[in-house]
């Protein structure tokens, strides 16, 4: 992975309509007061897609209707507002999706069953549908393909987006990726959108599966507050317009292409875990040698989640008590008393008793953006990640005063 | 369950020392800056005993060091610290919690594997060994009984202990309890400490067994923040001098103990999630209607352990979205069209859909202390409960700043 990640070149403008064929917009139509809450992704052709959708048992409507619409394994366009959840909205939230898909198939002339349909935003209250459907005659095609980005952010302080070519088959392939966050994310798909768009040809069932792995260690190795939300998804639409030959089948290629796609979902997770709501740091937690790369990630991630720890980090506070016992505190067996651990690189814990270190070196390194959480399990060779952000007064203001 | 909680009688002035042939104290002695930080209870005759401890693998040397003591099935005498929890203290740790206990024996003249010994406070720093010995010295017999109340807090904003009295077998028993929180309380004895004290007269097998199956309904069912410590336990202490007939076998006697035992440890596991740490509410989550007790208190949990619907109640926010959106995330098989959620029996959902209700009253209701959410799953008869705190500034700001 590593060899094929230094052949994939990161561009300095991200465009969602960057990989050929791919069109783009973003607007505000009048569901926000005044940001954009409404954009789509258009293909001049229909494209292989692949989706992975929200554990939550209450799934938003949206989510429900893309289920069933991906199952014939092509996708021509996506249609998504920010503002409104669409989200336990009974029978009638049904039906709205539906509406959105039917409007978007009829202004972009092509088959309903060829349009995804995404909402985030509050839960519980009815799509102003008039608005979303007198919203999607306003978009267009060639529109503001950066305002996408911008048209689905809900919380985000940021637009949260990236662009990467590689050379496949002989020909150059285009991915590109937005997404949004920020607050209710965790494990699996939480309040958390992100679209894929590449040129590259290959197979539907090829696309699902390589999305499906990846996500365990990108997406879903978030974590902002514990909770999972009702509407979260990833999509990816492949058109094959960059001309390589399909991948039909594991090989070489199949694995650029999971390369390329594990540098865009990994950054965009990054993103996403650093616009935490309320946060001032990005929390990094590597696990290694873990008995199993599950293991490893499990362990990551309970750390990553701790309140206390996250609490801690943003007080510049090298608490190392309270990742040990969340460490503890995974369903994955470890010994303590083997386990060491270091902040920025400073050991703290060795052989599961503690270290001195020299406070003031510390506080130094702790008020910075990144810390990183290094922890040996000393029981294998696995390695796992996580991403989080620190728990901060912002945090509890932004979540106090949501719907009010 | 009811009616047996009927017959029992809760005394106006809490006191551990209450049951017959028990002693307490509780002083400073330097393990803190001023509080009180040692405390002691003695039973004039060797009692039975059972505990439950923290499912952190992850254990502090007091744990420990307990598991072993109480396995002769008596105990007599209970020592505990706060200020520092001497968990993570390797090698030393154990020593320091052997010495805590030969002290205790030696200056009340019992045998050592009648004490108990407990520790709470930060994680990962040697405990002042001699500060302590010097401090168990300093404890008297018949001292300040609320004391001991005082010496096991940390950032607990107030005591948290009840007497209860009723006649069992003819004989006029009493149990009191005292506990602490107030932060990383979760499900599995989170950085909290209960003491029972009781004359009833029991079998250590049988008192095991009423401490095992009550906790799961009342210790187990709060949460502050999601996070288990290495320190937390609660032990129970029969000394018998109520002179009832030794309770033997499951029988009405049994049943009736139970009851004072689910009296003290529920009012204690209340009065721990009221004072969570920063918090400004006691959030009450009853499920109804449940296929099982246990899915019932899994669902409870799971939405009182959220951290979207603990920043709305602190924000008084009605956002009612988030609960179902917890309900959805539990592990428990719901099915999201057949719910009804109340807030402090305002209707808020009804069969799945959003209902409306009065933004005044509902308002007015929220500004309360006490939140009830009542959930209806309509999916069986079983019921069960949780509680917890809101997330509040004060949470973040206490954690931020704990060892600094």
């Amino acid at each position: 992975m590593t060899e094929l990640l230094q052949k994939i070149h990161q561009l300095n403008i991200a465009d969602i309509s960057a990989p050929l064929g791919f069109h783009a917009d973003g607007q505000h139509v009048g569901l926000k007061h005044k940001s954009k809450d409404l954009g789509w992704i258009y293909s001049e052709t229909p494209a292989t897609v692949a989706g992975v959708f929200t554990t939550n048992q209450v799934q938003a409507a949206p989510v429900q209707l893309n289920k069933a619409t991906i199952k014939n394994g092509e996708l021509q366009a996506i249609i998504v507002n920010s503002g409104n959840a669409n989200a336990v909205t009974g029978h009638i939230g049904l039906e709205h999706a539906k509406i959105m898909q039917d409007t978007t198939a009829k202004v972009l002339n092509i088959d309903a069953s060829l349009v995804g349909v995404a909402s985030t935003g509050i839960i519980g209250q009815i799509l102003p549908i008039d608005t979303v459907v007198a919203g999607i005659h306003q978009l267009n095609i060639d529109g503001d393909t950066n305002g996408f980005a911008h048209a689905i952010m809900t919380t985000d302080t940021q637009e949260k987006s990236i662009t990467v070519q590689s050379t496949i088959d002989g020909h150059l392939v285009t991915m590109s990726g937005v997404a949004k966050g920020s607050g209710m994310i965790h494990p699996n798909m939480a309040t958390m959108l992100g679209f894929v768009t590449t040129d590259a040809s290959i197979t539907s069932d090829l696309l699902q599966q390589a999305l499906s792995d990846d996500v365990e260690t990108s997406f879903n190795q978030i974590t902002i507050d514990g909770d999972t939300s009702t509407n979260d998804m990833v999509l990816v639409m492949a058109n094959g317009l960059a001309g390589n030959k399909t991948i039909t089948t594991a090989s070489e290629d199949y694995d650029h292409f999971k390369a390329m796609l594990h540098a865009v979902t990994t950054a965009l997770a990054i993103d996403i875990a650093s616009d935490g709501e309320g946060a001032t740091k990005l929390l990094s937690v590597t696990v290694n040698n873990s008995d199993s790369e599950l293991g490893a990630r499990m362990v990551a991630k309970k750390v990553v989640g701790s309140s206390l720890v996250k609490t801690a980090m943003f007080g510049k506070d090298p608490n190392w008590g309270r990742i040990i016992a969340a460490i503890g505190a995974s369903d994955v067996a470890i010994n303590p008393d083997i386990i060491d651990i270091a902040l920025n690189n400073i050991p703290v814990m060795s052989a599961g008793a503690p270290v001195d270190f020299n406070q003031d070196t510390m506080s130094e390194s702790l008020a910075q953006k990144n810390i990183a959480i290094t922890i040996n399990l000393h029981n294998g060779a696995a390695h796992g990640q996580a991403w989080g952000s620190d728990l901060t007064y912002d945090y509890v203001k932004i979540n106090a005063l949501y719907t009010t």
